[in-house]
């Protein structure tokens, strides 16, 4: 039996990279057996070469230069980990696929801006981008995409696509902390960076869509073409109050298609507790597909971490030969066109809280402009207790256009009596 | 652009054959031009040419002898659609292996047991076999099995894949239906065959369980090495008790490693609610891997029906070319052995209920066996209807080993107030 020998180079040692080489490490016999395969890494490079890692170093031949890796000659594959929209981790993919080395990478912010652009040149240079680890973790949607659900119209994708919001959303849930604490706990966890501002914010979670969105559709949507809401909004009243009408709160990434127009949005959606998706709890990820063949697939794992992230990105490297007929490299780069659906036409119901001052007729004033506008209500309350003084009124709407909403909220923070903006959360059916 | 041309031929023309070509009908044109693609019919065959089917045979080569369109030269691939573990179906698949052309089959009986034989038929002529549909329906697990988890060391696969019984025991938990009529509501809406008992007996599920345990493990397990319970001792009484206590009654499949020992179980389970699995309803499966890397993935979707199924055979079609180097064809011909465990052996928590008579003194003596082989009991009701006359006594046990517990049934039983056989459903935690 020949042995069959995949060299390759990793470029970033943070805690995904170290990762994936201790795992090499452990499973050498185990994956030469199942695989008759040797996985040799020719080369490692990052930032500071002497931070403390969980393997030695010294085993592997260190590069300065992270470009350098990509000269050596027999080398088959780069991994990049080293993360970054653009910079760095562009001039190292660039280089890769122009050497004809494979691509793998979990950098979802750099597919999610140069994606098409990249699977062009990969496709060119006749190599691959294997990108598994960037959506989702330990999920394989980026492979079911691909080489499953082939004579699927998939019409509908959403997704839990952001771990550490997730985490922060149960745990001041069920714990009742508030959002600092939770987002601490995230962090001393490891569940969220030391700089969390592209998780809360909603943009890990645009670029996951759009990643999913092109893959899907063919299309070239850019982070730009998103609606994004983080989740700074939310606070402990209004999961409360969710939990009261039957829902959870979620931060999900929605991309759906209605006549040649998709829809893009990252936001705080409740989600009927009767749903699977208010089970997935903590960090865990979850995909949903809804097509015309299968109907709804639900795929829920650990989307983050060092071993799931390893795991992904392991099953690239190993599979890497099997990828030579991929789907990505050319449905990524046949553009399909589609218009954007602006969210001010999506039509839904709505979660609204307010704080008022308690005093007589401000609820008059406020349901006399509900009325005006024919903006049905399905239920409504008052809580018992003030905050800061303040009278809390939430709303829960019936089926009405977000156009039509945002208008007459404007006029009801006018009201004087009203003393806050009103907290606006769409409500997500059919999940 | 070349266009690719795969030949095929489809034998067996039930609902899920019908499914298939109606949807290759449809989708031609976006599957030719997605894929570079065309798919040609260019035999079909049925045990019944004239029942009635929602295509026109007329448009296709029809063979009275379904072994003839393995014969046609240019054929590449021949979908088996007939079911059965033995007879003509394994006489087709030995025959399409034989000649050289690959083989995509949804029959789980047969690949339960000949999987390992006909695999090693498989590499002998290099050519595949897939099977996505014989497990689990539209959830790609056996393509997440054989492409991805590549480094990952599954220890535990677990899941609901029989979607007739998850139809009959949500229905009979949510709407109170008793059994038959379930049944009868399952078979009215498809999900259920006219003979149900290999789905009711658990040995539908049994088939699956193997093939899945066999493709992770590199095993050569049969039906025989499953422990084997169906659904019909589930009760109303039963699925009302497991909801005061916190669970949900499901039938699952379970196959877990430890220590070289491999445990593959179907049962009635009794499974906490605030497990995703609880969500799981109706004709909906599911599968659950744990493994070192990723912890647990949960793969959730329809697991039968015409579409679903048909979709994940095209996709073995579309993507026939991908899977010259699939896993399976290594993994299930390097035959690894295993010790089987005896269910008397596990270690779990249990639900008992037994009918017993109104008399004093009956529940002394049924707890003083408990007392007397050390069984400790987490809980205890006596339901206050009686059911045919006689009191119903439900006892949930703490951990003991199964053995201990069914010794001590046993004598629980002679006690002349203990009216039936105790019912013994299995607590599943971890889950």
């Amino acid at each position: 039996m020949i042995i069959k020998q995949l060299n390759i180079g990793i470029i970033g040692l943070g805690t995904v990279g170290t990762g994936v080489i201790e795992t090499l490490e452990q499973k050498t016999k185990i994956l030469k057996k199942k695989y008759n395969l040797n996985i040799n890494i020719l080369g490692i490079s990052a930032k500071n070469k002497n931070k403390k890692r969980g393997f030695n170093i010294k085993k592997y031949n260190w590069y300065d230069n992270p470009l350098d890796i990509i000269e050596i000659p027999n080398i088959n594959i780069i991994v990049e980990l080293i993360g970054g929209s653009s910079g760095l981790a562009l001039k190292i993919a660039k280089k890769t696929l122009t050497k004809k080395k494979h691509l793998i990478t979990a950098n979802k912010a750099l597919l999610a801006v140069y994606g098409k652009q990249l699977s062009k040149t990969a496709k060119k240079n006749d190599v691959n981008i294997c990108y598994e680890a960037a959506v989702a973790g330990a999920i394989p949607i980026i492979n079911i995409l691909e080489n499953r659900m082939l004579s699927e119209n998939i019409t509908n994708i959403c997704g839990i696509l952001n771990g550490t919001c997730n985490y922060i959303l149960s745990k001041m849930d069920e714990e009742n902390l508030n959002f600092e604490t939770a987002l601490k706990n995230a962090q001393n966890e490891g569940f969220a960076e030391s700089n969390p501002f592209d998780d809360i914010s909603g943009n890990d979670s645009a670029y996951k869509l759009v990643i999913l969105t092109n893959l899907i559709f063919s299309s070239n949507f850019k982070i730009k073409d998103v609606y994004i809401e983080g989740i700074t909004r939310v606070s402990n009243i209004d999961l409360e109050m969710a939990n009261k009408l039957g829902y959870k709160i979620l931060l999900l990434g929605i991309s759906n298609i209605k006549n040649k127009v998709i829809q893009l949005r990252v936001h705080p959606c409740l989600v009927s507790q009767s749903s699977l998706l208010a089970k997935v709890k903590n960090e865990l990820n979850a995909v949903i597909t809804d097509g015309d063949m299968s109907g709804k697939n639900f795929f829920i794992g650990k989307g983050a971490g060092k071993k799931p992230t390893a795991a992904s990105i392991i099953s690239d490297i190993i599979s890497f030969d099997n990828s030579k007929k991929r789907k990505l490299s050319n449905t990524m780069e046949k553009e399909a066109t589609f218009k954007k659906a602006n969210m001010l036409e999506r039509k839904g119901k709505f979660y609204l809280r307010m704080a008022v001052l308690d005093k007589p007729g401000v609820l008059a004033d406020i349901t006399s402009y509900f009325k005006k506008k024919k903006i049905s209500i399905s239920s409504m309350f008052q809580l018992e207790n003030k905050i800061s003084g303040y009278v809390q009124l939430i709303f829960v709407t019936h089926n009405i256009l977000e156009k039509q909403l945002i208008l007459t909220i404007k006029k009801i923070e006018k009201i004087d009596k009203v003393k806050t903006k009103v907290n606006l959360i769409r409500i997500e059916n059919n999940l």
